[in-house]
């Protein structure tokens, strides 16, 4: 993979003590930067999903302590930094990355003993690392996943899982978009991945960017395009994998799992270890977050519904261990049964 | 079925020698009725789908033929009915119920000897004739189905298939509203149905207007909500049923007949007879219309997408026979295996 070149935008970044977002709610329409200053900015991206992904969303809120401590006031450094902790800690359920990039950062400040530029400089090296750390994995898991796809197959994915979604390479569109570079990817299928669209609007807008071919579908003709041998592998990521091997990721995923192995087509699950969680015993115990009705309900400030409709919209969905034909990681790809493999991967990862 | 009231809403009427239709373009934001007095703006209402659903657009056609003899003056009756009927029946190529109600109506023009007026009466006579049908066939469907549904049951449908679609009470919303009338349906989840959105816009509306309580979901959530165990049946309607069973409906049912499958949910199509296609051995034979690439990567007149997307946007998809656990039409509920029961279906029904 070291021929894979960095992509032409930055999705997050860190410098001069303020966190650099690409704002992915005005995408594909606008390519807008926000330089952002406070704690509280940081966290308000992340909540309205100016940044989201579950690997892009721990790295902010990684820089997002940073800033706080390169902010804070002499003497209240360590109190910046816990607050922050709080705050960030808060804003989305269901990634277990935001809490545990959160956990890494403070942990690099705790063990600092000296003075307050010391404990400064840790966070600022930790959270790089958090970011450093997610590129070099993204590349792994895009060698690992790419060498699983026939040459000349056509791939579908869903939502986005693209340098957006990791400030990376990224996880399944990672693969997608390296194997096409090897190859093996002639054309991608993209689900629009309602109700928020980051299939039509974000990897759309990626793998354009890549120069990869592609086509958006409803998310309800992911079925027919299966029946038609049009598909050789499904590809998604993951915001969190539970110790045997369920996986809760983007709202329909489960059903486009169920239909895949329907028609025979392997379904992967792209994903950097530190989405496995293995204090989640499985997908049961992984709480889902309800979101708005309003997202359903409307697009941008267009109504779809009447006035008085209701809806549900839960975010995420878990799909089934035994629908998941192999899950790549930056540590090579683990097939079922996946409760022993899970383990051995989380103790063997060095923590970073 | 007899305590089922009339909707609230009048979707397409014949008076004053005038076809009446609720544009459905402007639903479920505005309520317009439209009063039209030309064969012309009869065939724009269809082809901008300002009716749709394959009965309702064929009674609408029907109307046509009436308003068209009525309205002729004397000593071109036959030859207005001739000219309206090709008018027409070029408006949309696919529903078969089109160029079968204005042979219907032009076959009952025919059998008449008589002077224009009986002409004109036979033609108007004819066409309510049609409308008339497809109400009492939608009321038996309504009890045929209803009768499947538990009480206190919460279902689940796709797109629009209630009064809008027909005319009548409907077909797989009928059964629903029929059932919540009777205490089995409780509440229903509505597929908003990408691309068109006829669930958000159209099925949400009639449900609220017939006092059901509904929650809009995303297609793609579905399998989450029947994971839940919270939907006792899935109910949609069918475009053409093969003669082996396989259903053609609206793009998304085929996986949501799968998802329902594996999750130990009944699936039921509720379609009238004259929806079952004789001649069409299997679904494979069935022609899957593509339509415009826009219906995906815009939403009105929002782009959701790139502007150099592409999108593939098949209109519907086919279900295996295998999948469907009934069919419920006006004569009764049919179980697999499907070939001979349905045979026997179609050499029974009177030809209205």
């Amino acid at each position: 993979m070291s021929a894979t070149p960095a992509p032409a935008y930055e999705v997050v970044g860190y410098a001069d003590a303020s966190v650099r977002l690409l704002d992915q709610t005005l995408l594909p329409r606008e390519r807008r930067a926000l330089i952002l200053t406070t704690v509280d900015a940081v966290a308000e991206a992340i909540r309205a999903m100016r940044v989201r992904g579950a690997p892009a969303i721990g790295i902010t809120a990684g820089y997002g302590l940073a800033l706080a401590a390169e902010r804070a006031p002499r003497g209240s450094v360590r109190a910046a930094i816990a607050r922050a902790g709080a705050t960030l800690g808060g804003t989305r359920p269901t990634a277990v990355n935001l809490s545990w990039a959160i956990g890494a950062v403070r942990a690099a400040a705790d063990a600092v003993a000296g003075d307050e530029d010391a404990v400064r400089a840790a966070v600022v090296t930790a959270a790089r690392r958090i970011h450093a750390d997610q590129i070099d994995a993204d590349r792994r898991m895009a060698a690992a996943g790419a060498a699983l796809i026939p040459p000349g197959s056509r791939v579908l994915t869903h939502c986005n899982t693209g340098p957006l979604a990791t400030g990376g390479l990224g996880t399944a569109l990672g693969v997608i978009i390296a194997a096409h570079r090897e190859g093996r990817v002639t054309s991608v299928f993209v689900d629009e991945t309602r109700p928020r669209l980051q299939g039509a609007r974000l990897t759309a807008w990626e793998l354009g960017e890549h120069g990869v071919p592609y086509r958006v579908i409803a998310d309800g003709a992911a079925a027919t395009t299966m029946a038609a041998d049009a598909v050789a592998a499904v590809f998604v990521g993951a915001d969190r994998i539970a110790a045997n091997g369920d996986v809760a990721n983007k709202i329909g995923t489960f059903p486009l799992a169920i239909v895949a192995r329907h028609h025979g087509v392997p379904c992967y699950v792209v994903a950097p270890i530190s989405t496995i969680d293995p204090h989640t015993a499985t997908g049961a115990a992984i709480p889902i977050e309800e979101r708005a009705e309003d997202e359903v309900l409307r697009i941008g400030d267009q109504p779809i519904a009447p006035a008085d409709a209701h809806a549900f919209n839960p975010a995420f969905d878990v799909t089934p261990a035994e629908l998941v034909t192999a899950i790549v990681t930056e540590a090579g790809v683990v097939r079922p049964p996946y409760a022993g493999a899970i383990a051995a991967l989380v103790s063997t990862a060095a923590s970073p």
